[in-house]
């Protein structure tokens, strides 16, 4: 069973007093590039809900993603970087609960559940960004092992996690993709360098180079993997959008706030008429945020809930509305974003205050993932030129 | 019962052959002020659709009004124009199944599930637009009776409606509202001209003037007048913005089927990545307003399907999500339908195409049933300010 | 000499007077399709000012494009239709004056300053909008005369034109093209219908087909014609712009009006704070797209006013600030307008406010003479990919 | 005489050498809160150039603001808040070449012609942002003295200028206010703290707080104190605007380079469609920013070149165009700079190119020295309410 309302709530108010207690603090306390993953993952795992989405099976609690929405709203209200880093693992975790063995699953996913650690994806390479056919990573099959090589771009998560779920070009093969589960230890694994990014800074990107990594050929996903990839991404982006949910419930309230006790003619800004219409606009949109959110994990969770999940997202690949998800909440999100960021006057554009920060928080949903441009051109092929598929 | 969806999908069915037969006609076939309702209406009603929201004890379809979503989107794919004459009696049927007696419910929505007859509301008038308190009419108490008169602005299907619902002052207190159920056949309810619309232009709205009408006071909904147009605009806003997709697919549909035909450089339009841009970002667009009308019809049905749906509407009036729908999809509509009215050359700034009609009865979302300055000003009041309100 | 600022006082003081006195009236008089040129046009040239940018030696008034800029938008502001027929012989006569020889200027160019007759373009076919070296009306030299045949799409003002610059294809070349003034009444000139356009409707614009009409070889303009045609669009493309001035300024001071007489809580509309900022940002945007315009007249004039101006212009082509100035206020002017008619209530989405008609005006600003998506890319490939070039 | 145009042709070559030499240098040079004024100002000194609008009378370049904005543009794109320091000064010298005695030009303008030192401006406070009219800071009449007192939020340069341009409130009188020069060195002017800005991190802005700082009353400058600020602001806006055209100058560039080396498809990005309608786009908004600047300008020069420009903008205090200008650069900025920083995708979010930086400076332009919200209010009131002042 995937998804129990019934625990969900009490799941839901656990993070927000997480999001309370923990992230609650001073404006700059999750805006620099720490050493290492903050003490604050643990005690989110310690709350018991380290990777909310593991099926009940693997000893995970199972929370559906619709339920993830609301959670990763939540942690995002608190910090994006942080809700970033607490879910990211999901598209591995999700390729590996579809398309691995079940050893696989067992050996991996397991662990990930009582232990409350991370997971990475390696897709992207510095020539191959929007068009990953041009990865230039190689698997070699050597006897019932594989062999991986190849520069990684931008992999989050990816010093610290268990696993990372590596695409690569196989060897013999131009046309051929695997997705392919290498173990963090495994001999090869290279940081390159962390990347010292604009936002969502309390998470760790890293660039990866892979030197002849063996793995058994059994941690092989099955079907090809860009596909594995386009069907894990589905989560992700979803929770993407679900993140600008929260960062623009920040920006919103923090506005509140503010126009509480700012001096405006014989009153307060709270009642200035301009001011109530730009907080109406920004509550409608997040409104609107939340409702297409919402719809899309609900596609999503439709899909989990079958027991051919696996071969209907084979069929299927990128779902409609995880996109339209992503591509909506971080336009969306920006609209709030840069209208919150006029709000304050001269003390906005200070680090007094934390708008300038999720400014740049919110940045990150229109662009990892897929930039816009991209995304569009795959909405148009996908779903408006085949006429069934549109809306 | 409300909302059956088995039935559902054959409704729809017929709907959207309706919608394809009998307004699949010229471009300008609907675009003028016919001197009465069309044709077109009886066949909506001979195929048993008409007040397709009408409960089944009224001997009505019993659709929920997520259903009626989808029917107004299909509709207004074929006309705004006919989808607005259509769906806009759902505004008064409800008030009357929510707060009239249940003598006033046997005679007069049984009669529009029969028939297929219409009603109208009365409340905007000249002085009093978006501020309702203001109104003029008065209704007086003489005896049993209530004695109605007063000038009524814009009033959709007042002509030939079965009744209709004046919003009222009381004579005897200022702030006292009452909502009244008038018979169109009344003495003393006069049509003072119709109104030359900018678009939906198959539909007629009124200028109406009450002079001494009498009815009986038993006529009168329960509760503040204001407050039951409040609770009536609801489901009609919900569907004003329903009809906003109907349009804004079938300026897609148009954009593509000129495209496939329209010569570029050595192919068609459709090979331009700058169309498919502008398509894709349509296509996402469309995703979202009908995710957002489903939330707000959802939100409606959950209310309409309690026992205490009456009152429990009477303490929340205006349901957000309905206001949100109508102000996301009114200003989401006007961004297509401006992009659209680019795509077509000089041949789209002429009567040959439908996007000189599409983006004039798009304009009609955003206006009707109040503009966003104030819908802003009322999110913000009702929904920003108080904390546990916001999303 | 060109461009009198002494004289031009008075002159735009006539045009206002015009404007006011002759245009002034009715929401719907300019908003139909007349069967011929209104009287109108004959009271403008009465008042001395038809043709008002044709130099002193044909006998004109002389007035520059930066004055001009002035003058359309006055009368834009009385309607923009009536503008447009006024201006947009602007086109012909640039080309004629600059590429014709001496004798077609005597004998076209003067008896266009003495009776205020009009000129018309044609340019673009169905095939071929924006693609202009598509088109497929052919040019075949016979002895002295050239023969012309083909078909074109939309030429406003031809058919009561005195003279036609028809743009086409050199029967033995198939990519050199031709202009050529073709007087009217040459036989084989035939008006195909008249379009019924969606605003601008007091202009006149035609489909024409062009039967093997013959004219001297003379008749030619110098250079290649679809530079010619490049060249003349400067002007007509500033004065485009121009109009959306007018119309904008119209659109803010019917907002104005209204706004003085609206009732709004104890006071009038005019004290809203939020009708105060969109006014506000619309009187902004008014005074950016006057100083692009003139700016872009500016540009025009300097070369015009130099003996080597059809030089100049051959080896320029398209004039960066024209193209811009037509994007911008096309754009610019769209979002006062869209912004506009969001203001008037019900009301404004009636025959009884010129709103709805203003609306649909203001579109053609991004429709003819080339839209945003083919002017982006021209802009682009001629002024951003050559890094001198760049502003 | 104001602007020698022949020796801003040098000028501005000196300008741009400057830029590119000394300003383009790594992407995080100038994105820093360095201690103290970088040296590089020490080199703009050595050039010639600083304070290049002060009057030859003084000792200065004597360019008028028209050249300014070309040499702010050029500065601004090798960095926005070098160019904000150096030109922010004109503030303060403008009100002392125009409200100052004699004694005061001499003794205070002639050493920043000579030293390239800096001035700086008091006007808002904590509590008095944009509603200037409730400031604190009280100058009292003690003799011939004056003794001033007040907290001070935001001063640019305060803590190295030479002078400081203080507004006070008269003790005596609460509607009178009065703008004061005071010496840096004064006793009394005490630097809280340098605020930690989101962008333009190499400029210098502080709280500073009076106690009881004394200085002599012909110190006072004519007029009253708040016209005196309003009238300064009509450059330092028109500046601040020409700095978004560098910056956005600058977006452009980093795409165009970017786009040059970023592979897409078999070619590079510069051939990808999409891409160029955005660079098209930009193009024609940059374009614009720039005749609005310099329209601003020219109507600023064409005050300051009357010999009784004192008397006349005493008059009209702020100029409308300089307002638009700043409204205007600041909005379309920030849409350029929003578009910029989607077109590179995840490297553009890191610390390796500097689009990111560039994004934060754009967004001063619209919270300095005015937000949007407060300036279309005072455009309403000031230059649409007044018919006659519309543009």
């Amino acid at each position: 069973m995937i998804g129990g309302t019934m625990t969900f709530e009490g799941d839901l108010k656990t993070v927000r007093q997480f999001a309370k207690t923990e992230l609650g603090g001073g404006n700059t306390q999750w805006d620099q590039l720490e050493d290492k993953p903050a003490q604050v993952y643990e005690k989110f795992a310690d709350a018991g809900l380290a990777n909310w989405w593991l099926p009940e099976r693997f000893g995970g609690r199972g929370l559906c993603l619709e339920d993830s929405v609301e959670i990763v709203n939540e942690i995002a209200y608190g910090d994006a970087g942080i809700a970033f880093t607490l879910f990211i693992s999901v598209l591995g975790t999700s390729v590996v609960q579809l398309y691995g063995s079940d050893d696989l699953k067992d050996r991996y996913l397991k662990p990930m559940a009582a232990d409350g650690s991370f997971c990475a994806t390696m897709g992207s390479e510095r020539r191959a960004g929007s068009e990953l056919a041009k990865i230039e990573t190689v698997a070699r099959r050597e006897g019932d092992d594989l062999v991986i090589s190849g520069p990684k771009y931008f992999s989050t998560n990816a010093d610290f996690a268990d696993f990372l779920i590596v695409v690569a070009r196989a060897h013999d093969d131009p046309d051929g993709h695997l997705a392919i589960l290498v173990p963090r230890g495994t001999p090869g694994v290279e940081i390159v360098k962390r990347w010292d990014v604009n936002g969502v800074r309390a998470s760790h990107t890293f660039e990866v180079n892979l030197d002849s990594c063996r793995v058994p050929a059994a941690n092989q996903l099955a079907g090809n993997g860009l596909r594995v990839l386009e069907i894990g991404l589905n989560a992700s982006r979803i929770l993407i959008a679900a993140s600008a949910i929260g960062i623009a419930r920040r920006i919103r309230d923090h506005c509140m706030d503010y126009a509480k006790s700012k001096q405006f003619r014989d009153t307060t800004l709270l009642d200035s008429p301009v001011f109530a219409s730009r907080l109406g606009q920004m509550e409608m949109q997040i409104d609107v945020m939340k409702s297409h959110c919402l719809k899309a994990a609900r596609d999503y969770d439709a899909i989990m809930r079958r027991d051919d999940a696996a071969t209907v997202f084979a069929r299927q690949g990128t779902l409609k509305s995880a996109v339209t998800a992503k591509m909506f909440c971080g336009q969306t999100g920006w609209d709030i974003a840069s209208v919150g960021s006029e709000m304050f006057g001269g003390l906005g554009y200070t680090s007094e205050l934390p708008i300038g920060k999720l400014l740049r928080d919110m940045r990150y949903v229109s662009i990892i993932e897929g930039g816009d441009d991209v995304l569009r051109e795959l909405v148009f092929g996908r779903y408006v030129i085949p006429k069934p598929r549109r809306t």
